[in-house]
């Protein structure tokens, strides 16, 4: 029999590179509702339990009040103490003390039917601060459920001190309430390769190794655990030469992190000196700091969705206005493409009300959504338009199915440009406008499309997903999910061919981009603008500077020639390899 | 204020062409866990309650056998006796009565909580037969709370008189147990024009509107209703002068598909002598009988699912054979192409364990779950080949994204058929194996599919929903869905021209076969293969009779040129207008 505390292996996906070790966090929230209805015999037994829990709940607060203050800030400390006023309000304590008194109900469901009761009143009210109060009184409730039933998951408000992420699943709304600063990184049970997390993981450069399945079951809270967010591999109980082994291998990889950072100022051109702008995918304005002295050329990709699944309602022209603005200047004039709300699907918002889809990912999301909720779609126009005056930024509109919809954003783009002007806003030189290839109906009319707009910028994410009919977050048929799949590789040549024949400059903005294994391909179809995570354009340039374009273009011939993934794959591999 | 029973109109998706009058049976399952848990204040009323509920129960179980006697046969009114004698067993209403007086639970939760318990002990059992008993438990058991409620839902199996059949929604699973003989027509509350109940109700040719929204509210169970399934229109408590008006026109369609008989032994040739195969779609071996009278020249789409999905295990290698050679043989000689299992998706068999999936459309389905549970796929396949000796058999692989999985369905068909030869097997001739093209990799793919395979067959409906990244389900987005994108036409150009290149021939089994408006395009393409509806067949030969050849490929090559679904549609219409 193996003990608990040998030495043990998994292997998951790694999405996000980097090796970390540090204790585990198990991110599992309890959700009131599994907790099944009971009586109690003991009446005072159960009012003993609660007194208890209560108690327990209130000295946790009170740590956590005390280290949010030091290292989160009085905002995050303030909403702690709004949990221990609950607590104590009559409207909460007490119902909970009468349900067990009067009617013999368990602990556990006095607090479960309290927490509804008293939530659900707080969300049937007008006042939108006070209905949002009611996820501080599920939470508060969640943690009394937590103590009385010993429940040993916890909450991401919780992390404190640096910590190895395990979960189920992150949703976008998890993330954003993340400490960034105390996460090295993330294991999860589901999940893909390009899933949100992935995403998430690779922008922030926080170590990610996904898609575990119920092997993840064997990580316990508070164990020592070593992530390889490259290899997918982890080490759970590592003895003393595993981890030194490890040290080791951190070590390398930071001396290649530093030798990669030799290319900052450098440019991605070939060797028979064909140059490609090399730029970053960014989700808030804080990531646009420095980009340029790390070496990034321009903003191929600003996801503004963070902006709005971060707050508590739909943010204001003005906010988002400022986050733009602030972009646009960290860039000092180089390019800015911002992505104009992607909504929907895996991402959804506390405060706008989408329909449950059967199929999300074929569903209400991103332009759709936005030419049917015109004002808030107008709001962010105009908040773009008028962050142009302060930079060069361009509007990029996601999924995008055909020229209907096109014209029909476009129509939209330029009636809130009209308003501004007739307002007398500064709305600064007219703005680029462009449109994502990630649907396969576009990728087909990239001829008729190339007429209209001024770029186009390939999401293969998303273009894979459909022109395969697999969804990458499904581990069931992920392996089909592959951009080296021939027909991706034709559909990517000809939204190329179609911008070069109208004059238009076309970027790629999916995971692809930032595939070294990609890049001679790339380089081969002539790609103007690569956008990926900003950890990944050193190797990126480093690879294009061993390159020769005209030996990139034979190779992309032979390989439109070929019939399958595996084939493209290793054809590329072998002509890496002979790279110096 | 309106009154409940004046006349009332309402409008949904015309699926399935129609006008029926009658009165609607509203159904709308019972779900025993939807019933809250409740204490009562009088135990003895509970009893009482619980005791006209059992009486009541027993009296609309004795009617409904003998009526299933009468018209439904001995194995339907054996299920029904058996709900009787579990309404007497001491395991089912005692432990109730107990539950009443012993814990003063109201008889709504006594029901509930011993339902689920007995239901549960059933369901763990290994025994399959007894496994299965357990949904006759939930059934008398929904049955008994339905009285107790006061609940004016109903279950499909009480359907003994002509019906129009309102519901929110109808599974697959819900349609096989539909006595199709009493349902005049549907009308659901979510579902698109290509969803499954569409497609069922095409092929079975009954009246169908779909995706009424809210306004199905309106409809009460026992009102007389009128439906138009081309239309889309619905009349509720109709006035005398429209009863008229609709008899009137119900004469009008009588006559016209009188008319369109005369066309049952003719061909789809043009006017300048281009002849099209006429091929039908069916569901089940019973539809093919009398098929070849009708004017179908071929079975183009035979979907096996339907006979899994109708029985309660995985149907034999012998049940399979059975229905393959039925079907082979009633269409003497005719190609008969067997799609292999399509399950998956928004199809379930309840027999097969299938993982919960966030976007089902995108996963674990047809050829990708045959290729992994190969033993499944292997039986199906064998009975295919065994079935080939009884006449022209053609097998047909669903949802093939690319090269790969091409060759490993046609290697498992190669080892079936060495299998039955090894064994000494009536295996016949050769048989062609084909692939839909339904996945836009496939159709990108096709000029090197071409070279593998002896035909393809263009599914429409995945296609489009998959290359426009739609959810034709889903109405907030269904308006993109549409045949006439020029991407799609695009798409179908190049997957018949592939076939031309390559010697082999085309289908198509999707909805646009079947539609007189895409006829002009798909004479003008050259597709081989036209599979459709039978109920379609004798308007798309009438349609092709009146068209040339050459007009087609002139007023194709102007389609192509065109930016909009809309602007296709019209050129089209305007074209049809044209002709004699």
């Amino acid at each position: 029999m193996m003990t608990d505390t040998i030495e043990q292996r998994l292997t998951g996906l790694g999405v996000s590179e980097g090796i970390r070790m540090g204790k585990v966090f198990v991110y599992k929230p309890l959700k009131l509702d599994e907790i099944k209805e009971s009586k109690a015999e003991q009446p005072d037994k159960e009012l003993a339990r609660l007194e208890l829990a209560k108690a327990q709940c209130t000295l946790e607060l009170t740590a956590l009040i005390e280290r949010a203050q030091q290292t989160l800030g009085e905002e995050k400390a303030a909403i702690l103490k709004g949990q221990i006023s609950f607590l104590n309000d009559p409207a909460f304590y007490p119902p909970m003390q009468k349900l067990i008194q009067n009617e013999q109900w368990s602990a556990e469901t006095a607090v479960r039917r309290t927490v509804n009761q008293v939530a659900g009143l707080f969300e049937a009210m007008a006042n939108e601060y006070m209905r949002e109060r009611s996820a501080d009184i599920r939470d508060v409730g969640s943690r009394l459920m937590t103590h009385l039933v010993g429940y040993q998951g916890s909450r991401l408000t919780d992390i404190t001190a640096e910590v190895i992420l395990v979960a189920d699943d992150l949703t976008p709304s998890d993330t954003v309430q993340l400490d960034k600063q105390y996460v090295l990184g993330f294991v999860t049970r589901i999940g893909g390769k390009t899933s949100h997390t992935a995403i998430l993981a690779n922008s922030l450069g926080i170590a990610a190794v996904l898609g575990l399945g119920s092997a993840i079951e064997r990580i316990q809270h508070g164990e020592e655990l070593i992530i390889n967010g490259s290899t997918g591999e982890i080490v759970l109980h590592p003895e003393k030469a595993t981890k030194d082994a490890f040290a080791a291998q951190l070590a390398v990889e930071q001396m290649e992190q530093e030798s990669l950072n030799a290319y900052r100022s450098l440019t991605a051109v070939t060797k028979d000196g064909f140059a490609f702008e090399m730029a970053a995918n960014i989700g808030t304005p804080q990531e646009a700091v420095g980009l340029l002295e790390k070496g990034s050329e321009a903003i191929g990709l600003y996801r503004t969705e963070f902006l709005f699944m971060s707050a508590s309602q739909m943010p204001s022209e003005e906010i988002q206005f400022e986050a733009y603005r602030q972009t646009a200047e960290a860039m000092q004039g180089r390019p800015v493409v911002i992505r104009t709300l992607d909504i929907g699907g895996d991402k959804a918002l506390p405060y706008l009300q989408l329909p449950e889809e059967l199929n999300p990912f074929l569903g209400y999301r991103a332009i759709r959504l936005c030419l049917d909720q015109k004002q808030l779609f107008l709001t962010q126009l105009r908040a773009i338009i008028r962050a142009g005056a302060y930079g060069n930024v361009k509007i990029m509109f996601p999924m995008i199915s055909g020229v209907d919809e096109w014209r029909q954003a476009k129509a939209l783009y330029e009636e809130a440009r009209q308003q501004l002007i007739s307002e007398g806003a500064n709305v600064g030189e007219a703005i680029e406008i462009g449109i994502m290839i990630e649907i396969p109906s576009a990728a087909l009319m990239a001829d008729r499309l190339a007429k209209e707009v001024d770029f186009f910028s390939i999401g293969t994410n998303d273009l894979v997903q459909y022109t395969v009919a697999v969804d990458r977050m499904n581990e069931k048929v992920s392996y089909l999910y592959d951009y080296f799949h021939p027909a991706i590789i034709q559909l990517i040549k000809k939204v190329i061919d179609a911008s070069n024949k109208h004059g238009k400059w076309v970027g790629m903005c999916g995971t692809m981009a930032g595939d070294p294994l990609a890049a001679p391909l790339l380089v081969g179809l002539g790609l103007h603008e690569w956008s990926m995570s900003p950890s990944s354009i050193q190797r990126i340039k480093q690879t294009v500077r061993k390159l020769e374009r005209s030996a990139c273009v034979q190779l992309t011939e032979r390989l439109l020639d070929l019939d399958t993934p595996a084939e493209i794959r290793s054809e590329l591999e072998a002509f890496l390899k002979l790279q110096q």
